[in-house]
């Protein structure tokens, strides 16, 4: 039994190995703000520190572990650092590394009910108490994929396959004079996994149209409204509508009740991206920023962004699931199983193998409880109504987009010309990045560069926003 | 700061659970074989024993680790049981384990270079390894994804998008009487996942052809032929054959050569879907059947299927990666970046998020060895002939496919009609896997049932294989 040519690892070399991670995690996270936040890694540093060829031969775990935390841990952007303020703020929570792990030492797939009862059965669970949790109505069901990136491509899947009449699972769209062009629409600050879907799904991207925005970056909807009558006029068949509840580039809201509506009149699919904003609506004062989301056929909320799960968790909310299942479901001979009335994971996209994701979420929400969820969130935003304040407070800087939720968009305005500010700001930014306290990230608007400061992880406190502050009125007296 | 509305679970509290959750999925490694593999939940079980409404107040990490191991670890089929021989037998090992726990603390996300240079490298350094080990020529790159779905999707979708002249990521496929019925090849046994990419790419199920097999469930590449012409003649595109290395019904090869041939003459793109058998390449004397695959544009293999890594890891091989960067590379605004000539593994498909997945291959490469890995594969290969002999020498039974690697497909062969045959087999798999010590799979082969026997996992040995067969004898006797 104990040929060491076959078998795993030995058991008591594995349990240790095990205790040692867990002390690594542990460690990691107790010191994570010792690290500077943005790697300090030039390209190639850590591919030129290993091995080019594979090793022949077995290496002890502990030299393993050593090389991971001599070479891969030091040379990571942390992001789970409590200065990390780029794109959204993300954490790995404890309670979902627990989960993570015990998943791993799993490792089920949960493509089939009969595969993974359990899995399937707490997918269905926890993504309805994500449901109750942001106040949507009975009937939506929820599963988990991978990334947003997915769940809006799925669903838009959804939305291209149930047009009636083209057949369009069965028959495609290539050389078919019977069928129109297909149109989707999302504003102009959508988010690009929306552009990708429109590719993937063979609309192309010119079968995604831009609605322009509003001063507060949220999609006009009269503009929606003009587009949809120009299309049909042309001959276009619109088909489906991305409203987005919390833009990557400001957080900004479409107007979801007036969208709804029209997708209403107009019977086109309403898929509302919300994969980061979506968190807030467990807190009944925000929750009236997200009216109208009842309506929609799909909502994508990641517990991965903002609701302290680690990557990767998002949950896709539909309310027709047999319009997923039209499009998806496709069961070979060898997954053919006789369980009547079970939920059979794989139906519902195109990944047949799938983790046991909903662990990780089911841990975190136990163990933060929503009321302890709530009070997190809050506390973000509440953080990044401060730096507002300090920002708008400032001569040379200035705001430049409302702030609804953990993120601050702003820029220095000082300088003759749009192009010298941009520079500043682009100074600004890496002479802030390069400190080490912290990681911001930056986005164009209207043309003209704009930094921004995104409050998401459960480890920033008020001093770490503090610090960037800091950081940043002094890069700006010296850009 | 200890304010315990606010942050992460208290350290002390996370380190001491960490420890209990190390020694939970050391324990249940040890003691997996205690368990049924298939799993005796009723649908409804595991939902029915837990609040339908999700908690108000925060739970301790014990509660929630306590009810893990009383309602979450035993109703589950155990994949990781020494037993599991359906579909594909896959193993979490211990190294790969070890290494997703060490991904869950960091919570990388490896979408942009920048975000996490060892990431990044590590898995431009880790398919690198792979490919070396399949003996692939240099200038193959590789990436991961999460499943072979989205690999095979991928490479597909980069297919559809390099078709001269007709610019579909611009312009899309509908509407457009330029665009001529666009087709893809991929024999009768191959995996469903390919009609689900024919599905989301707008080419739907009539867009992809299954070419017949030969009586060892091989492509016929004369058949090719014949349809390639024939949809020609009829002003059809063909633009890609998947030709897949260890089909998932029986293990068997296409003919790769004789299609290389005929995909380079046409001008289509070659996929191999090595998904499973892949990992046999690693192996020299295996390397022969694999002959024709270095002629490929894309092959795709998952090391959490046949190579040790916990799902999920599937990793894509690409010849030229502009191609797939032409379909699929989206740089926003937002994620923009300065670092010239470095990967962003965002560019690569349509997921912008994407877990820090080599850490778990590269352990477990590491951990085994080359030589290891192959010995591993070796011994599985082994016991699937035993069993197969086995099989012959067994009255009332037929071997009914070969078998080139780790799987066996066979039928009790007794009864008036082939009705009345099927009728058995079904009946002797329910008997077989409601025993506990194994669970087996079934398919149809030129439409009878056939049953399946699938040796992929590490603590797998001839003892287990032995009972199986055990097993199936009695059951027999009795159905």
């Amino acid at each position: 039994m104990a040929d060491p040519h076959l078998g795993d690892v030995p058991a008591a070399e594995f349990r240790a190995a095990m205790h040692r991670v867990a002390d690594l995690v542990a460690d990691y996270l107790e010191h994570v703000a010792d690290y500077p936040v943005l790697s300090r890694a030039r390209p190639g540093d850590v591919r030129a520190a290993l091995p080019a060829v594979p090793p022949r031969d077995p290496e002890p775990l502990e030299a393993i572990l050593a090389d991971y935390r001599r070479l891969i841990e030091p040379n990571l952007t942390h992001w789970n650092h409590p200065g990390f303020m780029a794109y959204f703020g993300i954490t790995g929570s404890g309670p979902g590394i627990l989960g993570e792990t015990l998943a791993a030492g799993l490792n089920v797939n949960a493509m089939l009910w009969r595969t993974s009862p359990a899995a399937t059965e707490l997918e269905d669970l926890v993504t309805d108490w994500l449901r109750q949790m942001l106040g949507l109505p009975e009937g939506y069901r929820g599963h988990i994929n991978d990334t947003a990136s997915v769940s809006t491509f799925v669903a838009l899947g959804a939305a291209r396959d149930r047009t009636p009449g083209l057949e369009v699972r069965e028959r495609g769209l290539a050389g078919r004079p019977d069928v129109p062009p297909l149109v989707i629409y999302a504003s102009e600050q959508a988010h690009s996994s929306v552009d990708k879907a429109a590719i993937a799904l063979g609309l192309g991207i010119a079968g995604l149209r831009k609605v322009p925005v509003d001063a507060a970056f949220r999609m006009d909807a009269g503009a929606l409204e003009t587009m949809l009558a120009e299309d049909r006029a042309r001959g276009r068949l619109p088909i489906a509508v991305v409203a987005t509840a919390g833009t990557t580039s400001t957080t900004s809201l479409d107007p979801l009740a007036a969208i709804a509506a029209i997708c209403r009149r107009e019977a086109l699919w309403l898929h509302v991206d919300a994969a980061y904003a979506g968190s807030a609506a467990i807190c009944p004062e925000f929750r009236p920023l997200f009216d109208g989301i009842e309506a929609a056929d799909s909502v994508v909320v990641n517990p991965h962004k903002w609701l302290f799960t680690p990557v990767d968790c998002s949950v896709l909310l539909v309310r027709e699931p047999a319009a997923l299942r039209a499009a998806f479901s496709l069961v070979p001979e060898y997954l053919r199983t006789d369980e009547e009335g079970v939920t059979n994971l794989m139906d519902y996209g195109i990944q047949l193998g799938r983790r046991f994701r909903a662990l990780k979420l089911w841990m975190v929400i136990r163990a933060f409880g929503v009321r302890g969820l709530r009070d997190r969130i809050r506390h973000h935003i509440g953080l990044a109504r401060e730096l507002e304040g300090w920002i708008r407070a400032e001569p040379g800087f200035e705001v430049v987009a409302p702030v609804p939720f953990s993120v601050v968009c702003f820029r220095l305005a000082r300088g003759a010309t749009g192009e010298a500010q941009d520079a500043a700001n682009d100074r600004l930014l890496a002479a802030v990045n390069a400190a080490g306290p912290v990681f911001l990230s930056a986005t164009t608007l209207r043309g003209r560069r704009v930094l921004r400061v995104a409050i998401g992880n459960l480890r920033t406190r008020r001093e770490h926003v503090a610090t960037a502050w800091a950081l940043i009125r002094e890069a700006a007296a010296r850009v």
